[in-house]
């Protein structure tokens, strides 16, 4: 079996055990405008392989139900006759969950006869982009059916085990780390003699920036500093929001991160929701605060006194080296407990958020065709975030991987890394 | 068995086969803010048979689960301690619908304990009023899946038969009835020695009210009357308009009623979804026009230089008597043709709208407590419909029967009957 | 002169002397969606004479401009190419004041001219029309400035002096009236032999209702009564109110009426703003209570275990004859204190919100083409409203009057009566 | 008399002549959320001397009123008690335009008696921001009074006399002039040698940035070239587009610049509106296309196979030298046809619309205090136009000033210059 006929089985195999325990029923839900339900990303995955790949690759491929081809298509725009309104996505009874998989079952097959045979460098292209993009929405499926599973008033949990209560030791002051500016080079070069090296268009060209010397924190930002904010009103300071931020605060009556919810028995007055159900916060205290919107990473950094990192500085010291965290594979869910071994969490635990607005790279193309809607057209109004989060597929991110959303968002594991 | 034990068991047998070919997929969807899941309504109708029945009138009934009661209740303010917003009812993947029927079948057995002993006045007061509340949401559940598989992109089809495509004969040509106006009598009187016997609070007190002299049709108004209206710019001349319904007009787009939908395939060049599938409107043109709002059919009557009847011209007309029609039982679940015999379609078919909005009778009670949230709130801003339709059970509705809707309401079989 | 020209000059003179101490900046502020600008109010007035009464009888008539035509038609859809949309009233700055003002002087000079003239009946008619229209535009210029002043944040006020402090008398405690039920009439019949009799369409036919025994109360409601319903918890009780009601008090934040603003340094704890500025609460407490919508009035009497009376309970008790009242004339332009003398208030003070929505008498015919337009085309979703207001001239109004609002309406003087 | 005294009477009294022609009425129109009403801006500049430059620095200074303290804080948080809503400035009738010129009247004579003494460092700064920030105005006043004039139905003209019809010579092809990258430096350092050197807080500091070679046009987009784009249904290939410019367009339904509407009058079937009244489009052709949003040119520039430059690239182009072109001094206050002469329009015309997301630069400090909210605070979601327009004061602009807005904003005169 080729090293790519593997990497498709083991992450359409993923897939399939992360949504596991859930039902049709839970399968369904779209409970804010950002999510999908978790059948739509089933299928629309799916459906990446057969546009892209099978179709134009595979002679005599018969397609599955020429209806889907349209159902399941999300924003590539010049592929579609019409588009389905993301909101009716939770009119989805059908196809039902049962025709979706049976729709995954017809892929995966006619994806063996494709290995079998031997394979253009286009499609293997395509199926690594196909891969990755079915990782993306695996990560997306676990922070929409946590939001979703917080949204039913019945509070159920994702992950039948609770967090580790206790930590091996007390977590690392935060330091300072030195770095010098220079002109440095980010973004990615693909290497065309390694079959399986990827990475997203948006990361290229590897181009120059010059930087500044500049200092960064040696670990994120924990619930309990970020608790030290909240009791010393950050919530009710204008002077320390940017001025949309300040509007989100008053439209959506934020006075604490996403799934905080007021617990008079906990001694830090506050419980979080979790994918492994409710938490005191007193037991999270040291660890990374989640869920939390630029605007607001932006406001505590101003209140400490710093900033947050550009994504060059950021990428200049996470290097071009894969790193390890606590990833999806560690199978916690949630972020976790620093250790003290230099530039701690870089990769995993939160995505952090930076300060440098979502643009091309100069010299960026993107993909052409449909492949190329995933993600230049989006290079307005979003924030750039690095790093991955617990939830992140380990072989998925890397140190030049942007990841990026608009400014208020919360509902993905998103927290803060300081700079000066 | 009891008399009223028969009905407790033929209306809740009738619920289970309604919605006998529904996946639990389909009984989630929520697709427009009037409209709730068929699993609600499944729920919401056992709520209260266990809130103001088992629980008050059953020693030692246990409830099936605590979180349910809060859940399922809809609108009865004065119970709950928090009202679950009616958006979040698309959030419901849990409880699933295997423990819906599970709290169901709870109930239904601790019923037969209940029916099995002796039952106080008031418990079959209740008993009674939740049959009759179950009956009502089994019409909404069928409105309310209608709407849902015209919104699901796939337009799935509720009934596996289409609808007969012959009628026996020419339709009577619509005719004026002359009424006498004098002092008369509307709403119902409860004969307290009939143990069955029921209406809704807001059909009483029985009355005097004071009528001119009039006239009214004799059938519903047919699609190939709507039509005419509509070729004649009918949706584009606001003189015909009240000015709420030009201002809906111009909100929602509106072109023709609901369901319809254009289609050059047709000699009218119009198609209908009903709830066995699509139609072409060629073969309904003589059938009463279905799916439309007080407003459109206000418009209409002005058009033919007539006018809506009020709901105590309507009621002088239909007498008290039980009438029969084409309701529910007809399993037909589409408006017919009408036959040539006396005033036709009082009863069945279509709600029909009436020139008067809701309010309560002179000396108008509510029922006391929770019980009593059911009608009187609502008198504000809607308007009478009377009559009931295809999709109305046909032992729940009668001529002193008020229904009521927003005049810009559509999802519901509403047409019109003429007056002058 | 004729009596129609004398009335003529009376009416187009209070306009001017009530909008004498205003500005042309004030002249220009609409600030809330029902409200217009005053500046609006002057030459909508007039134009309904170019339009209705000059172009049409009076021979080489020369339009003042034409544009205006266009600009100062309201709802009068049948004449306009277009409407301009009600909001965008708030750019009108051109026109500029001094011209509506020569708008104003250019058509009383030509109707000067048709008056010298022989004046054809329908003439007449439409003149009468015309000058009823202008005073209740005289109203709503009187409204809609108060709400201005109110949402500048100078808070202005539109008098000089201030309101009277003292009241001669204890005022008379709220005694219920007796009346028998029965056939009775109600409605308006033109008396044509009379020159200047004059009623809307919407008050015609005279017509039979049959009432049922009921009492009505001796004077209007007080501040200090409605404080009471406030001090018990009245704004927080869900059961007390309409549904509609209850949405309206959670969309808009209410918990007093309009106009009240909380006062620590008054005994009540509130103070009020006014046409003559702001006056502690405590001063006020035996004055009708003012600005609040239906759904106030409805709670208000359904807490003090009473009802709102019909429309045809109101004018039964009014009869026919033209009552006086503290009506705009007295100069108050605030509601007063009540006397010891039968059924009180009937006629001015606030506009009293009955139980009846709005809808036309049986066999109601609107005024033919664009003036038929003025008050059937609002017959959905408004309330009745009976009596008139301290800001109603004294000629305008009659027992027979219906006035009209949305229920959530509150920047009219309106107010409450209660039945039983 | 000193510079900054000569500086001061010269900023004061071109926005007295600026709107010497509006009367009272037009200066208090707002037709879109981000203009303020000409009144405002009066008010709002000079409240900025009596805050910060006579309170603090003129002893005995005695405020003009302490109302208008409150009223004309714009985004001062800090300052404010409480922020009146910006959407309420529309009610402003009051303080009348006599009182707001009085208000003027009275900080310039204060001023003058501050100029006659020995000014603070500190005062001297914060006069110089002042008058920066009254020339920011001053632009918004006029393209502020634009729009007021296209919303009113009357469409007034707000300069006497028309455009030139005639320019002297065909305009110049669009070049590419080529550009070395390199390590470069942008931002302004001040000099503290020369009194009246000023930049805003956000042009600081300057710093350096590695640009990669790249190609800039000559001069602007012309109305011709745009008209191009949209005859090649640029308006509707969503694959042109950035997914937030899309929404755009289907939201406000847009299908040319602002302020041109269909004339099948003319040959190019348009018209555009001016600050002088309409012009046919065909007199305009070869002006730079205006009043277009970030999306619009972003898509243009796809369209056209080429981008949009950065800020760093403009401003390496541009230089640190003060450059002159068609600004507020020609009088002209519409864009004009380009000159064949290097690198046209860099200066004046539109502001064109860079690539490049508002942030700080590295290093970047807001002034302390209230005086800081001016732009830090409006660092998300904003794109960097550069350059000024033709209603820009000629001595306000340079090459390092950094102006922004959202990138859906059309009401400024925003246009085009392309990059590869």
């Amino acid at each position: 079996m080729s090293t790519l006929e593997s990497k498709y089985k083991a992450v359409r195999s993923m897939t399939r055990s992360l949504v596991a325990t859930l039902s049709a029923e839970d399968q369904m839900v779209q409970s804010c405008p950002e999510a999908s339900p978790v059948k739509w990303h089933q299928a629309h995955t799916t459906w990446f392989f057969e546009t892209f790949v099978l179709r134009p690759f595979l002679a005599d491929y018969r397609p599955f139900r020429e209806e889907l081809h349209r159902l399941f298509n999300s924003y590539y725009i010049s592929l579609g006759e019409e588009i389905p309104d993301k909101k009716l996505r939770a009119s989805f009874s059908r196809p039902s969950l049962d025709e979706v998989l049976a729709f995954r079952a017809h892929v995966d097959q006619e994806m063996e006869r494709l290995f079998a045979g031997s394979i253009d460098d286009e499609a293997s292209r395509r199926i690594l982009l196909g891969l990755n993009h079915e990782q993306q929405h695996q990560e997306l499926a676990l922070t929409d059916i946590k939001h979703a599973f917080f949204s039913n008033p019945l509070r159920p949990s994702y992950g039948s085990a609770t967090l580790p209560k206790e930590h091996p030791q007390p977590i690392p002051q935060l330091k300072w780390l030195n770095f010098e500016g220079d002109l440095t080079e980010i973004g990615y070069s693909l290497n065309s003699e390694e079959p399986l090296d990827f990475c997203f268009d948006n990361e290229t060209p590897r181009h120059r920036v010059y930087l500044e010397p500049f200092q960064i924190a040696s670990r994120e930002v924990t619930c309990r500093e970020y608790l030290e904010f909240m009791s010393d009103d950050g919530y009710m300071r204008p002077e320390l929001w940017l001025s949309d931020g300040w509007e989100a605060i008053e439209r959506e009556g934020w006075e604490a991160p996403l799934y905080w919810e007021r617990d008079p028995g906990d001694e830090t007055g506050w419980r979080v929701f979790t994918l492994k159900g409710w938490h005191e916060l007193s037991e999270l205290l040291d660890t990374p605060v989640c869920h939390i919107s630029f605007f607001e990473a932006e406001a505590f950094a101003r209140w400490r006194g710093s900033r947050l990192p550009t994504e060059a500085e950021w990428e200049s010291v996470a290097g071009k080296a894969r790193r390890h965290g606590n990833l999806l594979d560690t199978g916690r869910l949630h972020p976790a407990w620093a250790n003290d071994a230099g530039v701690e969490q870089l990769s995993g635990d939160c995505w952090e958020w930076t300060a440098s607005p979502y643009t091309g790279y100069p010299g960026y193309k993107p993909l052409p065709g449909a492949l190329g809607e995933y993600n230049g057209k989006f290079m307005s109004s979003q924030m750039i975030l690095r790093g991955g989060s617990c939830v992140t597929p380990a072989d998925h991110v890397r140190a030049t991987y942007r990841n990026f959303f608009h400014p208020a968002t919360r509902w993905q594991f998103t927290g803060i890394r300081l700079a000066i």
